[in-house]
Parts: C-alpha cells; sequence; structure tokens
C-alpha cells in the first residue's frame, strides 16, 4: 500500500473515529439531560400522605355497599407474550387452565399492560393511574443489572438513587391492597414485588398482610426469598421451586382467610429471564424452558382454581390473570410489532382473562380496548368502595364491558415511554407521535427510544402496525397528535394529577 | 444541594461519560476489525474472468436443449414484506393480479431472499451463489447515505472504497442475464440496479442488452435516471413516474422482442422509502401510502402479464415475483419476528410467486424451504443451459419443487449476515447462532447486530422464532450448530467458492 493511500486511511478512520466520539458525547448529553427531567426530589409528600390516609380511613369506615365483597384474585405474569397462551392463538406451548377460565369466562383481544417495562406497569396496575403519575418510570436496579453479565459489578441502583431517580413506589400513592385492607379484606402478595427494595415501600407497608417471594426481578442480584420482611433464603435463590412456593403461599393463604374476604395478589417471577421450569415439567413443553415455565405458571394456576373449588368459594372471587408487559428476548407477541420496552403493540398488548361465575359470562370474547389502569376501579366498583377524589384515576370501571359487552370506557388511552408520552390509541387508531427522543429504561439511563414516526395506525385492518395511514386520515391523525400534545403539556405542569 | 451531593453528582457523570466514552472506542475498534475482515483487494480476478468467458463461450456455442426456450421474466421488488400481498394475508392491500398469478401458479410459503438487504440479495439473486462468495456483502453508499438526513454530506461511498469494501459485482461473477445472453435471448433490466455505479459493472455490462433504471436506492443521491448508461433525467428524479416508467420500458422490450427468447429483469423501485405512489393511485389503498406503491406494483404486474396475452406469450413465459428482503420501517412480515437487516425471518422470508402455464399446476402452495439463490439454476435448468463448473452454484433447480411438489433440494440454507454466517435452517429447525457480533449493512460500518443466541427453533411450532428449543433437542441443535461451524471454516478459507 503506498504512503498516500495509508495518510488517506489514515485521516478517514481518525473521522469515523471523531464521529463516534461526538456522538458518545452527545448520548452522554441526552442521558445528562434524562437524569434531570427524572430526578423527582418530592416524593412522599406530607400533605398527600395525609389525604391519603383520610380516604383510607373513609373506606375503613364505610358500610360495604357491595353486595358479596367478592374475594380477588389478580394473576400478573413477568415478560409473558400477547401470543404465550393456547387460548391466545400458542401451538408450541399447552395452558388448559387459564384457557379453562376463558372459556367460562372473559377474554380481552385489546387490553395493553399499563408499561412496557417491569414496575411502571406494576405501579400502574395497583394505583389505577398511568405510571407517570406515580413517578414509576424506571426499573430500580441492582449491582447486577438488568441484562446480565456487561453490567454486573455498576452500582445502578446506587446511581439512580444518586440521581433522585424513584425506585419505589412513593408512599402518597394508594394501592389496591391498601384500599382493599381497610376495606376489611385479608390482603397477601405472593410472588415478585419490584416496587421497592426498601422501606417504606416494601409489600407489607404497602397494604398487603402478608409477602412471600422476591423483591427484585430474577435476573437482578442480590435477590433473596423473603417471608414478610424476613429473609428466609438467601440469594442467589433456588429459582426452579419459585412457582410452586408462591403457589403453595397463595392456597394457604386462601386456606387461612377461607371465611373472610381476601385480595390475593399473585405476581409470578416467570417466565421473565432466565428460565428455571420446576424439575417436573423440565424438558417437557414442546416450546423449550420457555414453556415449561409456562405450563408451570398454568399448572399453578390449576391449583388455585382447585383449591377455591375444594372450599366452595369460586362463585365469589375475582380472578384476573394477565401480564406485565410484551415477551422480552423470548416469547410471543402474538404477530403484534415490537417486544418488551417499546411502543409498538408487541410491548404494551398482553392477555387478560376475567373470571367470575354467576357475574360475568362465560366464553366472552370482548375486542374493545383496556389496560391495566383499569383493574383498580373496576375492583373498587364490584367490592362496592368508592373511589379516592383526591387525586386522579385514570383508570376505569370495566364491568360493563366485561359483563355487557359495553363499548370501552376510555375515549382515548396512552402509551408512555419512561416519563414520556409516546403513542396514543382511540377507536382503532393509534398514533405514534415523533416525540420520544427520550433514554430510560433497563438498563436506565442508557438505552433509547429511537422515533420512527409520526405514524397512524388503523389497527383494525393493520394489526401489526405496518401501514402509516396518517396521509390518509389527516382529521385523525390530527386529533390524535393533539391528544398527544395536550396530556404532554399537562403532564409538564402537573404529572401527578392530585386535586 | 450540598457540596459533597455536587461533588458525587459529578463523580457518577463522569463515569457515566467514561463509559460512554470507552464504549466508543470499542466500537471503533470493531468497526476497524471489520473494515480490515471487509478489504477485498482482489477482485476482478483475470484468471477467474477468462475461466467465465470461456464458460458464456460455451453456452454461446451449445445447442439448445431446452424444448421451448422459455421467456423468463422475473419481477423483484424492493422490502415488500412477506404480509405485503392479499395473497399472503394482507388485508389492508389489495393484489388481485399477483393473486391472480398466485391462483394460477405455484405459491411458496417458506421462500427466502438471499440476504437481508438489498445488494448481497440481488448479487445472490443472479449469480446463483451465496452473497458472501460475490464478496457483495454491503451496499453500495452515497453521499446521500442510506437512512436519510443525518447521514448527508458524509462521503460515504469513498470512504467504502477506500477500504477496498466492495462497491460492485465483481466481474468474474456470472450473471443469470450474461448467461441468457450468450444462449441468445434478449436481455433487458427496468429498475434499480444496486450492484455497482460504475464501471465494469453497469446493467448493460452484466448481461443486460438494454437497461432502464436508477443505479442506486430511491434514498441514495445522486441517483439519476438512465437509459443504459445515459442520463436523462437529473438527480433527484420524479419519483411518482418510476414504476409507470419501469412497467412502459418492460412492455416496450417485450414488444420488441415478441419473436424471440428474452429475459426480462425488473427489479422495482418500491416500496423502498420514500414511498411515491402514481398519481392515479396515491390515497386509494386502505395501506397508506404504503399500500398505494404496492397497489401501484401489482397494477404493473397486471400490464406485464396482459401484454404478454396480448401477444400470446403467457403459455411460454417464466413470470417470477419476489422480493429483496423483509420489510423496513413500514410493511408487514407476516407475523413473523424481525425485520429487513436482522437475521429473524423477517428479515429473510418473502413472497415468491411461479407462474408458466402448462408446466407448473395452478393454485399450489409448497412449504418446503427455497432461497433466491434457486432462481439462476432453476432457470437454467429450464432452458436447458448448463451450470458453470468453474466456481460453486449454491442454489439448486427448484423444478422438481415447484412443479410435483417434491421435498426441497436443500439439506440446509445458510443466512449470512453481512460477511459472517449467523444462521441456518434444516427442515423445520432454524439454528442462530451467537456468532454474529458483526458490523455491516447500511449505514456500514456502523450497525451492530447483536448477539441473542445461540436459539434452536422449530418454525413449523413457532413460526414467529420465540422459544428457544435447544436443550429440548440438542442433538439436532449440535448438528447445525456444525453446519454453520463447518461453512464459516470453510468460508475463512475460501470464500469465494472457486475451483
Amino acid at each position: 500500500m503506498s504512503p498516500a493511500r495509508r495518510f488517506a486511511n489514515a485521516l478517514v478512520a481518525w473521522v469515523l473515529v471523531s464521529v463516534l466520539l461526538l456522538a458518545a458525547l452527545f448520548f452522554g448529553a441526552l442521558a445528562w439531560i434524562y437524569i434531570g427531567s427524572h430526578r423527582y426530589e418530592q416524593i412522599d409528600d406530607e400533605a398527600q400522605i395525609a389525604s391519603k390516609r383520610a380516604y383510607l380511613e373513609r373506606v375503613a369506615g364505610s358500610p360495604i355497599t357491595g353486595s358479596q365483597r367478592p374475594n380477588v384474585i389478580l394473576i400478573l405474569f413477568d415478560d409473558l407474550g400477547y401470543g404465550d397462551l393456547s387460548s391466545y392463538g400458542a401451538t408450541a406451548i399447552r395452558t388448559p387452565r387459564i384457557d379453562g377460565l376463558a372459556a367460562g369466562g372473559v377474554r380481552l383481544t385489546d387490553y395493553y399492560a399499563p408499561a412496557p417495562v417491569c414496575s411502571p406497569s406494576r405501579a400502574g396496575l395497583l394505583t389505577g393511574r398511568y405510571p407517570v403519575r406515580t413517578r414509576v418510570t424506571q426499573v430500580p436496579m441492582t449491582a447486577g443489572g438488568a441484562i446480565g453479565a456487561p453490567l454486573m459489578g455498576l452500582p445502578l441502583y446506587e446511581i439512580q438513587r444518586a440521581f433522585d431517580v424513584v425506585t419505589r413506589l412513593p408512599v402518597e400513592e394508594i394501592t389496591l391492597a391498601e384500599v382493599l385492607q381497610a376495606a376489611g379484606y385479608a390482603t397477601g402478595a405472593f410472588g415478585k414485588w419490584h416496587l421497592g427494595k426498601e422501606s417504606p415501600s416494601l409489600p407489607t407497608e404497602r397494604g398487603f398482610d402478608r409477602f412471600e417471594g422476591l423483591l427484585n426481578s430474577n435476573d437482578q442480584l442480590p435477590n433473596p426469598y423473603l417471608r414478610d420482611t424476613e429473609i428466609i433464603e438467601e440469594s442467589p435463590v433456588d429459582q426452579t421451586t419459585l412457582t410452586e412456593r408462591y403457589t403453595a403461599a397463595a392456597i394457604a393463604f386462601i386456606e387461612e382467610n377461607r371465611a373472610r374476604p381476601f385480595f390475593l395478589y399473585l405476581p409470578h417471577t416467570f417466565p421473565h429471564r432466565p428460565l428455571h421450569p420446576s424439575k417436573m415439567q423440565h424438558g417437557k413443553s414442546a416450546g423449550g424452558l420457555y414453556g415449561d415455565v409456562v405450563e408451570d405458571l398454568d399448572r399453578s394456576v390449576g391449583r388455585i382454581v382447585d383449591a377455591l373449588e375444594e372450599r366452595n368459594l369460586s362463585r365469589n372471587t375475582l380472578i384476573l390473570i394477565t401480564s406485565d408487559n410484551g415477551p422480552w428476548f423470548q416469547g410471543s407477541p402474538g404477530g403484534h410489532r415490537g417486544r418488551k420496552t417499546g411502543l409498538f403493540e408487541g410491548g404494551f398488548a398482553v392477555p387478560f382473562v376475567a373470571f367470575l361465575p354467576g357475574v360475568l359470562p362465560g366464553g366472552a370474547v370482548r375486542s374493545e380496548m383496556a389496560m391495566g389502569i383499569d383493574v383498580f376501579p373496576t375492583v373498587l366498583a364490584l367490592a362496592g368502595i368508592e373511589e379516592p377524589d383526591d387525586r386522579v384515576i385514570d383508570g376505569r370501571d370495566l364491568m360493563p364491558m366485561l359483563r355487557d359487552g359495553a363499548p370501552t370506557p376510555h375515549e382515548a388511552l396512552f402509551f408512555y415511554w419512561a416519563a414520556q408520552l409516546g403513542a396514543v390509541r382511540s377507536g382503532p387508531w393509534k398514533f405514534q407521535s415523533r416525540r420520544p427522543i427520550s433514554v430510560g429504561y433497563a438498563p436506565a439511563p442508557l438505552m433509547l427510544q429511537m422515533p420512527l414516526g409520526p405514524w397512524l395506525f388503523n389497527l383494525h385492518t393493520d394489526g401489526d402496525e405496518s401501514y402509516d395511514v396518517g396521509a390518509r386520515h389527516p382529521q385523525i391523525r390530527d386529533r390524535l397528535a393533539r391528544l398527544i400534545e395536550e396530556r404532554s403539556a399537562a403532564d409538564a405542569i402537573d404529572p401527578r394529577g392530585f386535586r
């Protein structure tokens, strides 16, 4: 190679490396901006906590108007995809017990998790509010990181806390468990919490009489097994028995509270990776290890159902089964575009089955849209408990839709990416904004959501969000874009929605 | 904020920025390694060119044994997804003319493009060899870049050439057009070339008597409209008339050569973005602008079919319709995982329709696997022309499969990511290696393919590659892993396969 050629090559290489360095500086600046916008110095507000206490005392002092005070069982899978249940089209995985509940209850085709990642989704599910209102817009990290070896050893949790990124559910937020506990329900959570690993946001501090399980995701270390607040197995725990242990604890809880109303929250660890099927199931499913853990979960559901049957509790127990977000590395989004962490349907759309014989019809399929934020008001309405009026509850009572096939109670549902509003659905239309140049989610705060839109999709004719029809329907596009703008503006002024 | 807190924050920020800078250096080093492995200093080898000439002379001097010397029309769409035709499940887009050919011919469900990006895919399609053998493992860039504004102005093509990244089909490669031209066919290409924008790799230098269209993708600038080698419209061209112009040129070519065998290659510009439907179609499709350009393409197919009918040529003309890779930003992968540029099915699996009345059955659907590399040997066999024997032809004659429903002629099909082997399919099994930490593809060489595997999928029970069953079927996994290892080792010694 000639010296001139060598020089030219070196020059081009220098340019390339410089571009990379500048890109790194650019992304570093983005991260800096992001952290700036996510540091919430004011949580656990005293006045808001007092207002919450007043509400809970009111609930505790109110006569229950619901005729039967139904038991409520909320089963939440972790990263289970839309297409991972046979009742939702899976062929490699068999889930006869969940399918049985769907056949005897109501199955939703257009149900969304409140967020495309774990913690914000759980915050939305348990409070009835968009996760951004709770300020849980990130996953609490650990030293082990959330994507495995590359981040091992980085003190990510300490970094989050140093920057005041919220890593637990603030005390002023009202959980479904706190309300039901105040209303006299026995409350138990058995599984993965992921809404705070320290006081005052431990499960037993947030409305649950009983807790057993893990505070973190199963890819985060350290992660001991707790009973209430006591460590009963040091980290790392034997993951092959987790589903069984949660199930046994749940059944013991049902037995213990058979004579009074109870709220059982069963947030399973699986099918979040790493996958650890039970010894009994290992190697059985045509869906590999992933199928094995899902079939373990299905068997767990069956055991819960059987435990209710044996105690004659089935007809007075609402069972809800869903997932916290779409599938991650494995798992099927069931034909939807995208996966966990993204704004496409594959990140948000998950199964939802509701079962309550005598109240809900059997074998009904509803294709109206709903979201996890609706669980809180639905359960409160069913139990005859008034909603809090000191704050915005974004969710709506789904009972008319579930029971009678009424239209969705939502004019629009919003899809947030970390703290930023990214998409909105109204009727069959979904609009994805160009706005989310936002950094967030595990490993927070280094992931970048690329803008692809603005795109308008008609989900009725284009279920995998392949065809932008914004130019075809400019009025619809503009209406949805305006919904995003208005809500983003409102979020900027008052994200938390306290009155 | 206290000084100690400020210092802590600054320290953490410094760590974060340092990590980013180190990451940039790491990726820069990867890019450097990549470029080193992609600099092909020896193309246009004299001995190989002489061997090719000898073959073509042999073809020119041989009596044609095929009974009828059928005409061949090869219609190639750009970035059309598996789910973008109504015969492949699209509901928002109507493609009655292509569906009509599928109804009167053979449709493949498990056909793959040779690569998940434009130029390598075309190199494989026209030579019958895996793209890596041709050294076309990248897309030739332009100053405009391939993803739009962010790269405008960077001299990417000059950078590629400075590093000897191959940006055109080497002269020693034998195209289907060169063979058919030598065998006495009239040959014409009307559309997007993308296999070299300079001599000696212009279309008219690679076997086509006639060329009309663009040398680059429609998002690359400058990109004038050529007739043969002459510029007849300066860049940027009016893209709304491209499909119509290609079609008119193709019909004129058919008319001109109605009395002799011809090979018509119609590599359309669309639905590659940016999307420019015809004025007539604009606003008509329920699939938005994307649907409009696809319906334009369908109408073009219809006009070609009509032109054949009118000239009584239908029964002696093989029509092949396919795409160069899966969908990019818009377009539907039809339920497959992934999109253009990736190793999942969504990057490679595309529609394939073959129509030849009297020879091929009507309305047949074949679910055996095939790949674009099979077109070259299939056409040669049909025309009764011997294959070259001085080099490996990876493709196989598909006629027994298309005509009689015979099994696939391939024990295994390989999926390359740039120059690196990433996945293999054999029977229903697809194995995705962990190996491809490889940088490549537009904007070359800055894109990184993350390793996710090793994964084994059973495509028959798991069409969207959601469940790794490697641990369930270790012998199959190991057999496929060995196929990848052996072939990678062979590629390292002799990627080009000359004898």
